[in-house]
């Protein structure tokens, strides 16, 4: 008889392979593909080469249950978002992500199939974005799962952008769309809530695809820093967006000893997202604001780089910074000034009730 | 009335500092020590200077109920240990770890100042091996605490030693003595299961301070990397040991394609190792071999080496490397011939009973 909790055609034990053999499994396929990788997964550290360029180094975390539900998040595009949001970190630098190392933790009810398609996302982010997988600890945990990454990036000295670089009159620029990565999530909650009253609906997610690619599978900016490069631009500072545009924006004021003023009417927003916040009513500006996850890219380049960066598709000025330190405003569509607060994603926070109750 | 659960004098809740506030509290004393640390906590990523040193970068995962048990480790010696297993990672490279960044998971059971705990722990480790703490992210769970920890080191080309370069004839040297951090992990299981059958009972931990503190608080060997450097030793393959020594034996066998021998009689044992083996009726030696956790350097040597290790301290010569690929044996005190097998901690068994079952 087959067994009842056994939910993939095919369940290998974790415990079969053990931890050596389960690193040689996973790893067997990767090619190195940057050249700094001098020496990947099989040593106590990796190698990664000198040379001119400074390294960039930073550490995400994702646990299930609070990052993702994996009622309806795919194992593949987890591997891939724990890749991707690791290679924004290092864009929002400027930079380069050149190498991650891995630590994950699995509980025995996840057979080696499931790792195995972690690992797949994984490794599908790193052949998009020439990352190179060097290294990793894999474990046992007794309950559920989670991912950290750290990803390793290059960038020449005096391309790094920080956060704390802007000057009184510079443009505050973003790329892209907000909010539509805050509606995929709305979109995925209702259904499940949906299909828990009922475990005979189909979720309905026809005609979705952009809000739920920008939930479940979301692309690091690599191409707008290579297109800023190619204009001949260097943002005075940069920072990426994973908590929401109004949480960021303090982030470059606090840094930076200014403050912000922001208008409502320029803020980027696909027509998927605006439909979508109708439906739950919601106010599409408070989803760009707060929803966060968006991971493009905030920035500020000088008055001078206007005519440059207008050039640039995809890219929207939607501010700039004043005297008033610490201080954000949102002038809105009906001409009130209003004060921005920081009520993005906050990992910290007790739970998704509490955080949805800011919004 | 005062809340039953608080088990500490002062309890703040994370969820009251959040996410930025709690990193701002846990990171202000921090004072970056390493010249190539040029941007620490802040910003999207950490800036590490390029100099003509390679860059080491290793990962170690540590998980409450697998790698520690919270009845008996302090927070602060976890903090301590989950830093000083990554440093020994580097220094198994033969290199100089630098840098570190940090990913931590805790349920709202954890107050503030339990974090705190962990991070004076890390930050006491940090200090003593000039090493700074440059990035993290720390973010609640739903049961259960894991700490991440990546290391960055520095190594210049010409001394980077990987598991894979020992030739025929090549001693196999090991730094100080093995065993003692297993024998320390029965005594404190040990104590903790007549604690449970008794609360009324005091641990009986007089007197054992020796294998406790190399349980609790081992210490990465940056000493031998110094001392083979100053005495003009480069090992020609070089690993830690975290899972035993037979297992770590077969890492280097594996990775030069060669085989190994060594001797019952000169695995260094503390008397105290010995003494806790007794009253537990276990052969010492499989402690050594199979017990794990003493992140003592395991290396070898040319043999034109001899004189110049034999003059440094605490370094034993327990073998030579052989033609046999793959294969590790032992000769015992009794003049018997056993192969060795890796049955070291493996942390994708399913618990702590199967390990020890293996031993």
């Amino acid at each position: 008889m087959k067994s009842p909790v056994n939910p993939l055609p095919n369940r290998t034990e974790i415990s079969q392979l053990g931890e050596f053999g389960l690193i040689d499994y996973l790893t067997k396929n990767i090619r190195l593909q940057n050249s700094t990788s001098l020496k990947g997964v099989g040593d106590d550290a990796a190698v990664i080469a000198a040379d001119n360029r400074q390294t960039l180094v930073s550490v995400d975390v994702l646990i299930e249950g609070v990052h993702f539900d994996l009622s309806y998040t795919p194992l593949k595009h987890l591997g891939y978002k724990a890749v991707a949001v690791n290679i924004s970190d290092i864009a929002a630098m400027n930079g380069k992500a050149e190498q991650i190392v891995v630590g994950i933790g699995l509980s025995n009810r996840f057979p080696v199939e499931a790792i195995e398609e972690i690992y797949e996302g994984m490794m599908l982010a790193c052949k998009r974005y020439q990352v190179d997988l060097v290294g990793g600890d894999t474990t046992s945990s007794h309950s559920g799962l989670f991912i950290s990454v750290t990803v390793i990036g290059k960038a020449k000295q005096e391309e790094i952008c920080y956060r704390g670089g802007a000057s009184v009159g510079d443009l505050l620029c973003v790329s892209g769309d907000l909010g539509a990565a805050y509606m995929g999530l709305l979109l995925l909650e209702r259904e499940k809530a949906a299909f828990k009253a009922n475990p005979d609906m189909q979720p309905d997610l026809e005609g979705y695809d952009y809000i739920l690619e920008r939930q479940l599978k979301p692309e690091p900016r690599t191409d707008v820093v290579e297109m800023l490069k190619q204009a001949g631009i260097k943002p005075t500072s940069m920072i990426d967006i994973s908590d929401g545009l109004a949480s960021e924006i303090l982030h470059l004021c606090k840094a930076s000893s200014l403050g912000c003023r922001i208008y409502e009417d320029k803020i980027p927003m696909d027509a998927a997202t605006l439909t979508m916040a109708e439906s739950f009513r919601i106010v599409p500006t408070v989803a760009a604001l707060n929803g966060g996850e968006d991971y493009e890219l905030l920035f500020t380049i000088r008055q001078t780089d206007f005519e440059k960066v207008k050039a640039i598709s995809n890219i929207s000025i939607i501010g700039h910074f004043t005297e008033q330190s610490g201080i954000a405003e949102m002038v809105t569509t009906d001409n009130q000034l209003i004060r921005l607060t920081a009520q993005g994603w906050d990992a910290l926070k007790n739970s998704e009730e509490d955080k949805k109750a800011d919004l």
